[in-house]
Order: C-alpha cells, then structure tokens, then sequence
C-alpha cells in the first residue's frame, strides 16, 4: 500500500460556504496561513459563485488578494461556469476545481443545467483554464448518491467521466457530496477511473454525515494505483454540515483523518500539533463545537513538550 | 468477502457503565426488549462487577432476573473474576465475557492484578465457566493502546492470548478500549489470531473516540476468515464515552454501523427502522444528544412507508 498521501484543506471553501454564521475576510486570511503553517500544500481558499447564493463566500476576490505566498503551497478555487472561470483566472488562481455533478436534478439545482449541459460547461472551461495556464480538477459530485435521485451508480459516474476525460483534467476528484457512500463504492470508483481516466491523479471528497468517510478515507487509500498521486479532501475541525442533513456533520477532520493516517503507516506532511487547535479555532467563530473528535479526546499516545 | 456479520449489541453494558446517569433497570430492560425486537441476537446486558465501583450496573441481578425469553436472542454479560462468575452463573447467563488487560497498568487498575494473574483468572474462570456449561468470550482489553502505558505492540497481545488459548474460548474479542486503533492494527491482529487461536471465533470492540471505529470495523470484515464466524460489538446510540476522555464519543452506533454494512452489501440481520428510534431514547434519559448520526443524518436513499 502506498506511504504517502497528500490532503487538500477545504474548510475556507465547503467548509465555511456551509455554515450559517458569516466569517470575517481577515479571519479567512488567517485561517490558510494557519493551514499552510500547519503543513497543508492545498487549500481550497473560496468558490466562485453567485453571491447571492452563497453569500459566505461572496468575498472571493478580497480573499484571494490576501493569501500570502507561501513557497510549495497551492491556493485553489472552485468553479461551476465560465462566468466563475473569469473571476477565479481574474483573481490570479492557478488551481482550479471545477464540478460536474453526476445527476440531472441535483445539477440543475446547483449549477442550473442538466448534466450534459455541465459536461459542456467543463469541456469549454477546461479548454480556457488551460490556455490560461491554471491547472484543473474535474470533480464529480454526487458520485455515490443523489439527495433527489437516490442511488447514482459507478455505470453512470462512468458515462459523466467518460464524457469529460478528452480534455485531460490534471486530477480527477469523486464527491461524496452528501455523505452516503461505503467502501464498495470507493472500490468500484477507483476502477471506474483506471478503466475510463488510466494515468490521471485522483482524488476523493468525503463528507462524514452517516459515519463512513473515514472508512472510505482508508478504502481509498487501499484501492488506489500506488503510482499515481493520491488526494484526500479534509475540512480542519469538520466544519461544513451539509445543508440538506441538519445537525449532521461535515467534510472529514483534516486532524482526525491526520492521526488516523499517520498512525496507520502514511505520511501527510502534516504538523498535527500546529493543526489541532485550528478546529477550536473555527468553532469559537462558528459558535458551535466543531465535529472533529482529536482534539477533544488527544492524540494518542499523549505527545508531551 | 464475507456477505454477513453478527452484531452483538452492548449499549446496557459498556454504553450505560461509562454514562454519568443512571438509568432505572426498568428502562434497561425496556432497552434490551427493543434492541431484540430491533433484530439484535446478541446483547451484553450487564457486567457483574464491583457495584461500588461500577454503580450503574449495581442491579446487574435485577436486570437478568427481569430478561425475557426470546428465541434465538443471546443474553451475555462481562466477568472480570471468581465472584463476577458465581454471580453470572446463579444469575443464568449462558454466555460470558471474560476480559484480559493486555497492560499490566491497565489491568491493574481495572481488576487490581496484573496481566499475568489476570491470564490465570482466566483460566481458573474459563474451566468453571465450561463446568456449567456456559459459553465463553475471551475479550483481551486494551489490544490496540493503553491510556497508562502507550502504544500496545501485536506481539505483547499475541503473547497473552498464547498464554490463554489453552482454555479454547468459544469466541476472541479484540477491544479497542480507548478507542486509539487503526487499520493496520486490525490486520496485524487478524494475523495474530490465525496463528495463535486458529479455528476460533474472531470479535471486535471498537470505540469511535478518534474517528476511526468505523475504519476499523470495516478492515476488520475485509481481513477475516470468511469461514469462521464474525462479530462486531456496537452500542444503539453510540453511547459509551470513556471516562478516560471527556466529550468523546463512545461505542461504535449500532444504527450507523448497520447502514454501512448494508450498503456495503454486508447483512447483519437488523431491522434498521425499528432500531433507529433507540437511540434518540437513551439520550432522552442520558439528557444529551447521542454521537450516533445516522439518526439525524436520515437513511439513504430515504425509506418511506
């Protein structure tokens, strides 16, 4: 199995775009230099998206004017559309993350068009983010189950991908967008991308909502071609309750995903010590506790001064 | 892999022995009458220890006294000594739960020996167990970490389940008491078992203190014979928080393990919707919020009438 495995922080974008009480600009520009002072290579800084839909992230301009540069470190953007395109190539982004989601009414609800037309969509921005020089993730989102649809199966994730490869996304990324899948997925997934994106990186979205996204954090892991990079998205203190499932939790832990990692025999590059107190951190602006579980019930074995 | 797995449910046990509330034996026995009717064949219904010590399960002989009959369900409870086995056999318990710590500290603490004289209650225990014709687990505490003495190697619990198997336990249990372990852990001890207990029964305790109980539960599945028996502890609720770390959650939730493994083609012959509710009932009498998510999160894809 693989020793290493690299995590993409996305607590300033699914994170903080699914909690209800607003974060100040500065304290976002806080948060990625903590997270890229705690070890983080990949941040997810903001998404660009209408502002009047998600008004939590209706600063994205702002923020990614103030990240600071960090030698080693990749700011990246989520886009839905060419308009989202041009703000983020505006905003001086080399990474971008951008999403098809892999059922019709779950696509219109969020991108407002169907799946072939947001298949469209990635050729199209694919082609532009390209000859802009940004590299590219092609996310799948709903890749394990529809909050409107139900069960999505790998054949249909593999038709969207299928529909998307020609135009050599650097990474592609499976979304667990709601917090539904199990291990088996995670496997079937994993060969639908050697069957249909052979030689591409991969990547894996988990949302911990039903308890399974950190065993499909360590399924992943297993299934993964040892050759190619391995991503794991992870929200620091498991920010981010899906807004479909009240009360229930968000992204992975990025600390908790981190010592269960670390533990296990792979490496993240990651400083656990720097990162645990980023979760308090949130909740104390979030004004709730966060999900992740380390920091309540300490690293193991106690690490001392 | 294997396409079933036995539950055995512990939530009267190890979830109410770690609750600061105490909860009337008449809910108790309301609990275990519903964790039945839920589909559960197996359910640790109390631990016949030192009620000044453990005082929630002071009425451990009112609660056996009070079980009903249901065919095909096994009532078990733990024994940690002679006196913990007169009481459980006068009881009528057919099967028993003998824990050996696999840490001198530990085992200390818990059962004021060390591991060595705790290998030999097990033994003296184990013979008197068979005598009367129970059937007994042997559960080796500890296996995965020890909130005393740090990391707990594979080949220490080799060495102290060596030392018991002579007894043949009709089932070894692996109990990640402090909820430390991890998936290579779950292998390594797999291995373990194969070649010190070979043809025995295999179980897992694990606890979701860190988020890694679900992981574990799964590796654990993969890595097993698919030609012995397999169980898997868990707890309605989640409930079961070590008392060694505050706010932590306990117990893997029986309700959010079950939806893994059916979704994971897994069946364990529970019937989710009437499990589901309990766990919102003992947070009602425990006054808090369960860890269990499923509950909250919803089923997937929705289940209706």
């Amino acid at each position: 199995m693989r020793r290493s495995v690299e995590i993409v922080e996305v607590s300033p974008r699914d994170g903080l775009q699914n909690e209800a009480v607003p974060v100040s600009t500065s304290d976002k520009l806080e948060l990625v230099a903590s997270l890229a002072a705690g070890g983080l290579r990949r941040v997810e800084v903001t998404s660009f998206v209408n502002p009047r839909k998600v008004p939590q992230l209706a600063d994205a301009e702002a923020v990614c004017a103030g990240l600071p540069r960090v030698t080693g470190v990749a700011w990246s953007g989520l886009v839905l559309n060419d308009r989202g395109l041009d703000r983020a190539l505006a905003a001086g982004l080399e990474e971008l993350n951008v999403v098809v989601v892999c059922t019709d009414t779950f696509s219109e609800r969020n991108q407002g068009v169907d799946t072939a037309a947001g298949v469209k969509n990635w050729r199209r921005i694919a082609d532009r983010a390209r000859a802009a020089g940004a590299r590219t993730t092609l996310t799948l989102a709903a890749a394990f189950g529809c909050p409107f649809e139900g069960e999505v199966s790998a054949e249909r994730v593999r038709q969207v991908l299928a529909a998307c490869v020609e135009q050599a996304p650097d990474e592609v990324a499976f979304a667990d967008t709601i917090g539904v899948g199990v291990p088996p997925q995670v496997e079937a997934l994993t060969e639908v991308a050697a069957q249909v994106a052979s030689g591409i990186a991969l990547r894996w979205h988990f949302h911990n909502t039903r308890n399974t996204g950190y065993a499909n954090a360590w399924a992943a892991l297993q299934a993964a071609d040892p050759e190619l990079p391995l991503a794991l998205d992870a929200s620091a203190g498991g920010i981010g309750g899906c807004p479909f499932a009240p009360n229930a939790t968000g992204n992975i832990a990025t600390e908790d995903l981190v010592e269960l990692l670390e533990r296990g025999g792979v490496s993240t590059g990651v400083d656990l010590d720097a990162l645990l107190p980023i979760g308090d951190w949130l909740g104390a602006r979030l004004g709730a506790q966060v999900p992740g579980q380390l920091a309540r019930a300490g690293r193991f074995p106690a690490h001392r001064e």
